[in-house]
């Protein structure tokens, strides 16, 4: 952090994105607000997290430079009173999670009391740092991913004709809380038959028939750390489309799990995916990225897909971890998903995910 | 919103805000931009939403006025596209929900590209609209708050010596979804002994013993709807604090529920609750605010809160629906905290949660 504070010419950093001040000082609040200097790590939190703090700071999750500041009044003032106390006149601040309502605020009221700071936007600087996975990350991410085979068994052990999405999400649900999770990583979806081709369908009141591809995606948060898998079933025998959708992207997916590496562009495992579905005549069919970074947020860097004009790709190294998570979506058919998470490591990749990908077909 | 673009003198509006967006026009998508004209919703939504649009479009869910735009790059690029074509020279834009970064972006690409548009910083303009629910917004905030009264059933059966928290929590959870909510509306609180001193705990292994008091919060989405209840149990026969605090929480809360009538400040709500436990030498263990609304988003205007300078209190009227949670916390004991749900109507109000309120002794 202080190479990024050099590179930009801050001497502290306001950090209002919760994900990064959890990475930064284990405070896990949905309110709060850092000030991150050279030699200390300023937290602003409100009566609500005092004893979770003082618990977490006589824990060997402490964060060492720690300074605590409450808030008397409420969170911008508390932070105008830190500001004029640290004296620092480079401050930046995180413009990718700052309002422009908090930024004039802060400004106006910087400029009206006569405190010497001036805010610089900056961009990236704490997800920078979050993008390759420390140890005690990775360990905590293979665990949360390992954690979810006995929940994938359950989610398809639900999926029957007769029973509505609904009731297979909360099967799954339960399953995800049974296997130790602390909370869900995202709304559970279960999408059957022509609801298969909305590949953001939740989970609703259609009872599963005869013949439905069913998509199951899902994921929980253990230790602050996310994963996410989607696993695709048949129920009955498949119509021909299932199966013809399906090994084309496993076989998508396949392409892309081999082509992870270090050195080489995220995209470059994006257009492996899609080089896949393309020759199979269903690049259409693939209307969204192959995946997306896994850590303290399920969805974070590295993006894993097309190139961007004018934005450059990341180039994987060992320690990023993603999902690989191809689908195809036929309107009125329905649509099929694979998706797994993985490690990049200096040979290629570690498959964090540990459930069989070989299409299944259930009663 | 005519009105108000009349007041702001604006006659188009960039809607940022997902729930905002989908109170406009029932796009319930986590990606979206809406450009609100005097006449028309230009809505623009990338292909995964493409399939769920025309479906509802062909609803009576349908936005009448509803023009959808593609997303053929980025939505950045989308954007500009519509502005360019709708020709509007004063459009605000939601100030909270901006970016500094995604503000800064577009300014500069409009005036890179000569289009003429003036971007105008403007705050709860959807919000305000928000506040007062119409008809068919309380008849989904009703179902969704009296479905609660299984999932507390089922969430007071599950509290009992010797099981973790979690385990609660997930049968908690799973009640939700046999309920028929659509997803969590938050994450569930299990906060026992020691724990229920930490007003934003959630559920972890602490296993439950006797004596301890229990914290159970929790609530669903029913139809994009939210509520919010919380009921605190005893296991086997209460300590004396335990009740001393229980019924202060209950005289706290039934001050407060009779204190709401249209035409007073949401403040004098708050203060109806504080004052009983300030008269109990309880009022530093209440360190959060009475209440919040409800509706789309589980925290919403209006704030049951203590006055706060130089901000007006919002003004109750019919129509308006929150929560009622007074609490009290002794750090190393525990707390109590009671919640209901409730509509502001002519005559004072009426209570859309339908569980009993006085404590709760199990095995």
């Amino acid at each position: 952090m202080r190479a990024a504070f050099d590179a930009r010419a801050i001497d502290a950093l306001l950090v209002v994105h919760p994900p990064n001040i959890l990475y930064l000082t284990n405070h896990a609040g949905s309110a709060g607000i850092l000030v991150l200097t050279r030699d200390a790590a300023h937290l602003v939190a409100d009566f609500r997290y005092a004893e979770a703090a003082e618990r977490r700071q006589a824990s060997p999750h402490a964060c060492p430079s720690l300074r605590a500041w409450p808030v008397p009044a409420s969170y911008e003032e508390a932070l105008v009173t830190l500001l004029a106390d640290l004296g620092i006149a480079n401050v930046g601040f995180e413009a990718e999670h700052t309002t422009v309502a908090r930024h004039e605020w802060l400004r106006q009221t910087l400029q009206a009391r006569q405190i010497p700071v001036r805010l610089a936007a900056v961009e990236g600087v704490v997800e920078a740092a979050r993008i390759v996975k420390d140890a005690y990350e990775l360990q905590a991410l293979r665990t949360a991913a390992s954690s979810l085979t006995p929940v994938a068994a359950a989610a398809i052990d639900a999926v029957r004709a007769g029973v509505t999405e609904r009731r297979v999400a909360g099967a799954i649900e339960h399953a995800i809380r049974e296997a130790g999770y602390d909370r869900l990583a995202f709304d559970t979806i279960v999408a059957s038959g022509p609801n298969a081709a909305l590949p953001h369908h939740r989970a609703g009141d259609r009872v599963i028939e005869p013949g439905d591809v069913v998509v199951l995606d899902f994921g929980g948060v253990m230790d602050g750390y996310c994963c996410d898998l989607t696993r695709t079933v048949v129920v009955g025998p498949p119509p021909p489309d299932a199966s013809r959708l399906y090994e084309a992207v496993r076989d998508a997916q396949a392409a892309a799990i081999a082509a992870v590496r270090p050195g080489i562009d995220a995209s470059d495992v994006d257009a492996a995916a899609r080089r896949v579905l393309e020759e199979r005549g269903l690049g259409a069919a693939f209307g969204h990225g192959t995946g997306h970074g896994l850590g303290l947020e399920v969805h974070e860097e590295p993006r894993i897909g097309k190139p961007r004009p004018g934005i450059a790709a990341a180039v994987l190294e060992p320690g990023m971890v993603f999902t690989i998570e191809p689908g195809a979506y036929l309107p009125g058919f329905g649509g099929v998903r694979i998706e797994d998470d993985v490690l990049v490591t200096p040979a290629g990749c570690e498959i964090l995910t540990a459930v069989p990908r070989e299409m299944l077909i259930v009663r």
